[in-house]
């Protein structure tokens, strides 16, 4: 069968680790990235000698990437014409924009947490709702927040239902090597309730959400709370047990030496993953208490990885390569060897 | 009436605001403070120009005081004779040695939340159950965590009932000036439950708690949310009406400015508060939200000078100054300045 | 005799410290400030009680003031004709505007740092130009690291003669309590040389001055190493003594548990200094090393505070209430209560 | 010819990258790295799938390894049997032990920055001393800052002459995932001269150097500032060119987008280089001035990885694999990939 052909537009921080996510989906090809200027990002790609074809998205400008050395293969809407799905990392609002490009070639489109909602026909999670995303033209996915608690969540959800929740996202403000947002010795609040929360229930609307958000002045990772209420009463043993099964939670602990977000990063990175990435959320096992019938429990969410997976099974369900949410999941994971260390 | 001699063991971050609180009571009497070496705080109250008595907690040592040209009124033992109550501010496990000294002389003592529970005859908080303290001879206070939720939990009690609570602690790591503790862009998780929830199931038994908590990198307040399941429901302006007629509770908002913990600490010094210190929590009314029955919000605790006003308010009662409650915290806010601001 | 009558724009972190200092200074009467905005600082003056009045710089936004319950008493210009002097603190930009206004009523002006030096007839610096600001119309004062460097370098200049000068800039990247600005777990370098060594050789001719700037995510105090080539070979306790006859320079160092800036915080902190502000800069005795001929040592600024003396310095050369450099400096000195602790 | 046969006592942050050097190098042999416990490094192995044997340290507590399902191929005193020289990277002072064991064995052995010079026969650097090391039975390496400052004096140092040296260190204070130790909101300051300086002297006796170091609440690369008197006058271009020609160290710029350490980071990560680790400094082509004479520059120094490639040059030297500076330290550098852009 031929392989799908994939473009990714905007090549930053989700941008990068999108194209390799398609570059090692053995079904997919990427055809290549797309970027404005010669970013570090895109000076690395040029010092790693090209391993993606670079297309500018702002011919005006291509001047810049000529004095950086950059090769161009060709323009956005170059890239836009070779592909069968773009999936679009650009910065917020740019994303509409593209739409029109993509819709002009009849083409399809995957957009990130940081668009509106109306961009897309399908606001899209691969494990709750990979069935709404299939022969869909365009989707979002929800945000890296809310894509790594919707996975806890569906994954109770469809063991034992899920009524209420109402989480605490602790965020970690800036991705390492920003400098162009950052806090100082401070918390930051926002009004509640926050997105994360309305974003859960137009994905699951059978679940009452909400949620408190906290800004925290680091970088590795989000935690977050959820005290969930759950249709049927059970016990931390059993929720360790749903969570152990889902292939892209990690049940980690304290006694094994994860006492953090940073713990995490750390080990991505002696795992020698690409960029110290790491696709799956971690669940603490020795943070889930129970609080009456409800269950509390805190996950690590690796914010710049963690959507990369469902962005994979979003081209899945849109290309209908595969029809089953299973089956399109796991061919994400077996891909991407998530679960692999749990067998 | 002869004022209440009072003497405070421990003169680093909660000593010295115990000792300038007792100094604002009209109706105690600073006899003098402890330590047992030239810190930087003893080495302010030499330039200050010796405003409180000191005396040295461990005369083995004195030439060094000495040597810092701290002038020493005695030892500790000296101070304990001279006082009728000791407030006691030292290290975690000191304040259990000490104790022995207080009771050779037949003298009341009050203990910090860092010393063991059974340190005392009654674990202490000023709102939630001051009855319990009328005339003990030990009380332990609860820790800035524990003191400050259980402002809000309580004052929800006491209007229409409080079931049950589940809290998540986003804890500041270190003081501004702690160099002996620190943590660096990393969120750090504790085992759960946390002690802040067995804790305030200690001093509201009707109430079942649980928590996590997680370590954040900054100095300046710890935040709280607290997810809050009330016996009767009650709405979110019920709510903002029953914090804002609590005399330790400020209500705040973002509209105002206070975006997060380090706003409440400017907006201190902004007062020419000693310190910059607040004995307040802090409420942010635009994060006050529903979850099904339960109340989710969020509380701003000040962990250098919130459990002051309850340490006055263990001596009123230890002592017997106030039989009542209510007129024994009103009196120590009276004295402290506290919701003079509400008029 | 007449006080000098003096008014100030802008009430944010500067311009109310300026405000307080004014206060105490016995020959001048603060007639009041002046702002856009219900800032949480002006809220914090209406809490206080309105010890300064307060006048309105943006009248068509009068109604948020209003709103906040903030009691006005006219507008910029109606200050700016009741008095003699104007400290200009508002943002970057603003003083050039202001200074029309200045100029219509015929009064004189004092600029902060931000401002362009053109904006000023004279940079100025207390200690090292005094006398070029003696009956000057409008004077910019040096930024806060360039008020503290010059401090010491003045200092060694006027004992032995300075030729050159390289500082490494240690720069805090806010101040408490901003959510404006901020940097997460990076430092970040801009190219060289810094301003503040170009700011240096504008008011010290005679030095050769150069110089990098790291911003590092902290909030107390910057600290600066500065190379310095004296035109006299001297030791490092010669450089000790010319350090601690200087009014405005404390020497500190770690032994005594002065371990970096946060130190000098909570120092000035415990002081019960309003604001825990500390107009000094502070020397390290055990970080002063000599290179060759040259000295090389570390200074930390407390951001907020150091500019004030200067200010007031400012105030006295403009006005001619005193021609001296050491009549007008130790004037200001003693009313602000600086080296009172020397004695 | 027959391999080098190496070992790796103490898998953490250095050994770690001290194996997948010595596994880069095509003349040596990786036979096995050490370790004492079960900690997330060595669990990360295991998840790896054992890419590297491993020895335990401490067959006392060989039960925990077993408890965590760690392959163990024997004991440190096994593994350091079957090596020609052993890479010692375990926590400051077990070297020292460990240095008996392979004394017993006749086996060589490198020690890392942390132990004491009296571990060592040679205090050594791959570019300024590499002649010393030859066929020395036992080196130590310089640390992570020293071994960056070396690499850019030695470079002017060869080319014009270095007389004297006075650098700032802006120290990172703990590395990502580090819990043990860490500084929240505040710079520290050590005595000085710092051991930088001093270590930098032993290397280069004719080099008069000092230093004053201030650790910052950040992990991602020191930055230090050096001024440095050379023998002859250079222009900042002459300095831009030396430093352009040595391998180990980037020229780079503000203008690329390289704004500090962070943006270091994110490059090697960016590259796909193996935890993100870089192994060369960075020096800013927009912060080098000229002081008088004397040159001043400011430079990154990755700590995690910076050492990596002067311990290969080690081995070389030691096994007198090459005995010439240039062969040997090129040798490593193409091994590791390093320079492989400048082409």
């Amino acid at each position: 069968m031929a392989k799908v052909r994939v473009g990714v537009a905007g090549y930053g921080v989700i941008g990068q680790r999108l194209a390799d996510g398609v570059a090692l989906q053995k079904d997919m090809e990427l055809v290549g990235v797309a970027d404005v200027a010669p970013t570090l990002s895109v000076r690395a790609l040029k010092e790693k000698g090209m391993p993606y074809a670079f297309y500018t998205a702002l011919p005006e400008k291509r001047a810049d990437l000529d004095a950086a050395g950059i090769p161009v293969s060709g323009t956005l809407e170059d890239l836009v014409q070779k592909v069968d799905i773009m999936l679009d990392a650009t910065s917020a609002g740019v994303g509409a924009k593209n739409k029109e490009l993509y819709a002009k070639y009849g083409k399809k489109g995957v957009f990130q947490g940081g668009e509106k909602n109306s961009v897309a026909d399908v606001f899209f999670h691969g494990y709750a709702n990979y069935e709404k995303g299939i022969g869909a033209q365009f989707l979002k996915l929800t945000s890296c927040n809310t894509t790594g608690v919707i996975r806890a969540v569906d994954c109770i959800d469809r063991k034992v239902g899920a009524e209420k929740v109402a989480m605490t996202i602790i965020r970690r403000v800036a991705d390492p090597g920003d400098y162009h947002r950052g806090l100082t010795n401070a918390l930051q609040i926002d009004s509640a309730p926050s997105h994360q929360a309305l974003d859960l229930m137009t994905i699951m609307p059978h679940v009452d959400a909400t949620g408190i958000l906290v800004h925290t002045p680091v970088t590795h990772g989000h935690i977050i709370t959820v005290v969930l209420t759950p249709k049927k009463d059970i016990s931390v043993e059993d929720a360790i047990e749903f969570f152990s099964e889902h292939p892209r939670i990690r049940i980690v602990s304290l006694a094994e030496g994860f006492l953090g977000n940073a713990s995490l990063f750390r080990y991505a990175r002696d795992l020698g993953n690409p960029r110290g990435d790491m696709y799956e959320i971690a669940i603490w096992k020795d943070a889930i208490v129970k609080s009456g019938r409800d269950l509390m429990f805190a996950l690590n969410v690796p914010q710049e990885a963690v959507v990369i997976p469902e962005n994979m099974d979003a081209i899945r369900a849109a290309m209908k390569m595969q029809l089953d949410r299973i089956e399109g999941t796991n061919t994400t994971n077996k891909y991407l060897g998530i679960g692999k260390w749990k067998a």
